[in-house]
């Protein structure tokens, strides 16, 4: 099953010809979710060749406008483009009235159900739950309310061992039930447990999203583990004084996290406009998290599954 | 004098790979005005080597979204990348109230002075001059308050003739005063008039935008014998019903405005995302309106220098 992020956009406040305002696409399984909504969003979805359309879920980290004003127009494009299906739209209090009011002034009527969640949660919150995934909000540190989040794929299906479907002449239909973790059941015959016929559970993947964020101890323990960690850093380490003033991570900050955290991989985002070059900030961070990567725009990466047992 | 238009979004409500939304750059002898500004604006402004800290003064046609969305980015970069001088801005009502709300909402405090001024005009009425030019807005037809504008350099030079300057042994202080109208005045000597020592004063160059409207009776007066009109056409010929249910206009109002106005060169725009090849559409204009062009992202249209008399 696919898990894949997609960066729609990797820089900080002012976008770059290089780099666009936060935003990324999320693929679990064929189930997709636009992450943040910066200017420009919708034009660099085309340009990744994602489909406007498969997007039924949003989650808005904060209201500053390098995440949030592409929204509008992403919307009234979906309108434009016929869309009837309903789109959940998780995001901080406010963007309602907002987008109300916006919508009003320019006359647009959406002829799809704009579902908006308000984000109020002060600990991590499982918000939404589908047949391909759940989601977790959790309160960062800014200078607005700002939400973090955990993408975790549904429970993954166990794999049947290959000796165990030649021995007992597993049919389809058994093999459907056993991949949930019933247990082999035929008319007068003994019943045969799950584990003797599968392989033990490999762990669901999970990917966390941070930004933008000031550092802070709670961070490591909530997206302790995860297999993929996506950390703003404004900042190199120099700038810690502005990080901080502006609440912001640096280099060193967001890979202390990952390292604290126990994470698989790091990948940092949201760089400064004043970096024509961050391949210093990726040195920065390897020196504490050895295995972390840039997101750059147009960028996918992978999350692989890993068959080791939960 | 220079006197061009960049073309920054040629597209209409959705923004595709080769067309942004509504927006252009105008240079009126180093004054720079931009005009409409929706969703990815400030990168088209980067990518087209345009200063973004160059605009001290924005038009806003009207507050649809496509016209719109690039605005509150545009304005916190300026702030954000260190502006100090002040900004005016002229839309139509409302948009004070809703800027006012987005920059509460994402805690934005512009270090600059942005001057809001709201069009209610009901006929053509300057609204803006300087040194440079002056700009008149006017009314349109569209789905809610919509202006078009009129921009005109200011009042040309006179030139003198090669032949006085060598007769009169004329001084650089004399040129000056000789290009502005001034008599030749010598301490007893008698008065030699300006119209004996200067070329007919060429007429000032104008340049109307009208993007969105119907096609309605008033604009070709309105925008009668201007350098080049800048019009919206949304939709081919064929599709006239649809065109009147948006309050757009076709290929073939456009270009009979064009004819009406006797305007001198007509710029298509704003053409549909349904367009992949726009061909067809410059053709069915040129056969009402031969001197027809069509707008494209990046492209440049120098207004010339004339040099018939008034």
């Amino acid at each position: 099953m696919k898990f894949e992020i997609t960066i729609l956009g990797s820089g900080a406040a002012t976008p770059t010809l290089g780099r666009h305002c936060s935003a990324q696409a999320i693929n679990i399984g064929g189930f997709h979710i636009l992450l943040d909504c910066g200017e420009s969003t919708q034009t660099q979805l085309r340009y990744c060749r994602q489909r406007l359309q498969s997007f039924s879920l949003i989650f808005i980290s904060h209201l500053h406008g390098d995440h949030l004003w592409g929204l509008p127009g992403m919307l009234a494009s979906m309108h434009l483009c016929g869309r009837t299906e309903p789109v959940d739209l998780f995001a901080p209090p406010g963007l309602k009235t907002l987008l109300d009011m916006l919508f009003d002034l320019s006359d647009t009527r959406l002829a799809y159900e704009l579902r908006i969640h308000e984000l109020q949660q002060t600990s991590p919150t499982e918000v939404f739950r589908n047949d391909q995934c759940s989601v977790v909000a959790f309160p960062l540190h800014h200078s607005v309310p700002t939400y973090g989040f955990i993408f975790e794929e549904a429970t993954p299906y166990l794999n049947i061992r290959k000796e165990a479907i030649q021995q007992y002449n597993i049919t389809a239909d058994e093999c459907r039930l056993l991949k949930l973790g019933k247990d082999l059941e035929r008319p007068n015959q003994p019943l045969v447990p799950n584990s003797q016929l599968t392989h033990p559970r490999r762990p669901a993947r999970r990917y966390a999203y941070c930004c933008d964020t000031a550092f802070a101890d709670d961070i490591a323990p909530t997206v302790a583990g995860v297999d993929l960690l996506c950390l703003e850093s404004t900042f190199d380490n120099s700038r810690s004084d502005l990080a901080e003033q502006r609440r912001h991570l640096t280099t060193t900050q967001a890979a202390t996290i990952a390292k604290e955290g126990n994470v698989k991989q790091l990948l940092l985002t949201h760089f400064s406009a004043r970096y024509k070059d961050i391949s210093t900030l990726i040195a920065e961070a390897q020196v504490i998290f050895p295995n972390t990567q840039a997101a750059a725009d147009a960028a996918s990466f992978e999350i692989p599954i890993t068959n080791a047992p939960v």
